[in-house]
């Protein structure tokens, strides 16, 4: 693992969450880098969103720092937008950049006032702790109920990508805020790299049944100042950079709220990627396959009465289910299979189920999510207060 | 309480289900009654769906018994369509009518065959055992993991409907197979009693979440068999029906696996009714929402965010949301309101949750759900095996 040139990081408790645990973070770039972003399609978006937005598009994709708080979403608060604004504005001062060079980020609690004096007043803190050596402390400032901290590391020659992400897996992972920072020292024109990001989403953090119903608050940022002077060959870089993504969106499944499994879909055989994406997302949000997993349980009779309410038309007589590569269902009826030795199987922390529609085309998607423990109850149904 | 003329009821235990309790339900019109269904839109629908799709529809609508067993779905087998009809020919040949003239039903687990012969080899006692006072065991025999059984009553002058359902509440109410039936003994052309209970249906069963992600299963059956003689002015008739649909819809609710709350959802002012009931499902649907409500927890922030990815497009500034009528958010920023009071209001069987738009237009929608507790998960982690 070696972290991309030029960016320093820093955090620091600003008291904004009740917990003494660090809440403020600060991600810089020595020179301003090229930025790109995916935000949440939420009707209802956070200050901090609406004004990240308003930046990149003010300062074209160019960003000197990421400030994140957590503890609070700054959503749905009368000074939303004013506090995103001036604790954006101390951020500029501090570094002696363009307002519109920061972009800020929160995860929290919805509809409670953030006082922005907190933030401003541990600025100079902040500013003073930045550091090169900073990375893993801001990966672990920025959780919430997350158990595990995410990151995830690539090298392609000389160049570094250095992603680090939060987020909490789910049933749905709407409102378990995913927020996701990806730094590298490659030379990237933003356009390139924004087109790169788009695509490396769609298979990566919208293949865990995140998007349709997103938080308030989601963000996920790439920045490539640059620093390495390197000019990385852009089909290998935008694989590099998609494995990464893809490696952070896994960890959010696997640390889904309570979740002791991660679970890994394959659907083959559809009559477009659209469709498979569908029936995928149908049986990862299924809370009676979920509990099915958590239960080591190969019940395929749940997996295929979600892909039956998916919207997608199939003949369920052309439908083979595999839990861990065991074939569970054939041609849409029960498969003679071990019970008990693949139920000792799926007491992993990886499972993988597939579901095969036969002659119907070569639409494929993968998709991840977690199982579905008491656990999850616990954490949600006392997390606010 | 007082049961429609003219039916007859009888349960047995068959050996469907390991416990020994009641598996096999007949429901018997002396005369062959006018009849209308609704039936699951899963693209997986079990054997005894389609049959009594295609008896329905052979017979025009005339009904002598319905057939029911709990225990096993009869679905994605070998022999589905063969265990469906080999099983409604006995009962036909017990009762001396058509074949087409029942209607079978099933639930349960999925992709295991169901043995013909427990069910032809009990029909005798299963016949002799018919009785005016059998409803309430049918109610029982037909429960899986329902808590308590679910029955509502309604008389129009001279005229009954006694309606009895199982259905256990749910996250998504997918695959927890909802059974209903109802009968009546007033004089009611099939094609009036087709339309009036697609109405009532769209206010009742299908305003708990369900469509859209239905089980493989699901039926709802009324019978008229005109016993008491009166034609019943059919306004009065309709809205009789629909209090019993809607009774039995908000009890299925109320059971929800694992649930302790009845949650009413109420929309206004959306522009349209399909635009309240997208609300409506997407709050009803939110497992955030739902751990709030079981923690006692007036977390408004949730319901707005699963507003939000609804798919319906609104202003956040214009919303207002109450918790037992208490406004916890006006126009879309915090209220004041005493928070331990509300908790302690929170703390109750049932919950009234309003979601308002103002300005927007006259759309409503009435929703039902339930609360989201451990016992979910413990139910339907170890449900099949």
């Amino acid at each position: 693992m070696k972290l991309p040139l030029g960016y320093r990081y820093a955090t620091v408790y600003a008291g904004i969450r009740k917990a003494r645990k660090d809440d403020l973070s600060l991600i810089v770039s020595e020179r301003p880098a090229n930025a790109a972003a995916v935000y949440t399609s939420n009707v209802v978006a956070a200050a901090p969103i609406q004004l990240a937005r308003k930046h990149m598009a003010a300062s074209k994709g160019i960003v000197k720092a990421l400030l994140i708080n957590a503890g609070n979403a700054n959503c749905a608060t009368r000074t939303g937008m004013a506090v995103a604004t001036s604790t954006s504005k101390a951020v500029a001062a501090a570094l002696g950049c363009p307002v519109e060079q920061i972009i800020p980020s929160s995860t929290g609690v919805i509809g409670v006032e953030l006082d922005p004096s907190k933030i401003t007043e541990a600025m100079p803190a902040l500013v003073a702790a930045l550091h090169t050596d900073g990375f893993q402390s801001v990966a672990d400032a920025i959780m919430t109920t997350d158990l595990v901290s995410k990151t995830a590391f690539a090298t392609i020659g000389k160049v570094s990508i250095a992603g680090m992400t939060k987020g909490s897996g789910m049933i749905h992972p709407n409102m378990a805020t995913t927020l996701g920072y990806v730094m590298t020292d490659a030379v990237i024109p933003v356009a390139a790299l924004r087109a790169m990001l788009k695509r490396a989403i769609g298979v990566s953090y919208n293949s865990i049944s995140v998007d349709g119903d997103q938080s308030t608050n989601d963000i996920v940022v790439a920045m490539a100042n640059g620093a390495s002077g390197v000019k990385p060959d852009l089909t290998k870089f935008e694989k590099a950079l998609t494995q990464v993504l893809q490696s952070l969106a896994r960890q959010i499944a696997k640390d889904g709220e309570g979740a002791k499994k991660l679970v890994t879909i394959d659907i083959k055989g559809a009559k477009s990627h659209g469709e498979a994406m569908k029936l995928a997302r149908s049986i990862a949000n299924s809370p009676l396959v979920k509990t099915a997993i958590a239960g080591a349980d190969p019940n395929w009779g749940r997996i295929i009465c979600a892909a039956g309410y998916s919207g997608v038309k199939f003949d369920p007589l052309k439908v083979d289910i595999l839990f861990q590569g065991v074939a569970v269902c054939k041609s849409g009826l029960a498969a003679d299979f071990d019970e008990d030795a693949l139920k000792a199987r799926l007491d992993a922390p990886e499972v993988d189920i597939r579901f095969v529609l036969k002659g119907a085309g070569k639409g494929v998607a993968r998709f991840w999510t977690c199982d579905f423990t008491e656990g999850y109850i616990l954490i949600n149904g006392s997390y606010r207060t």
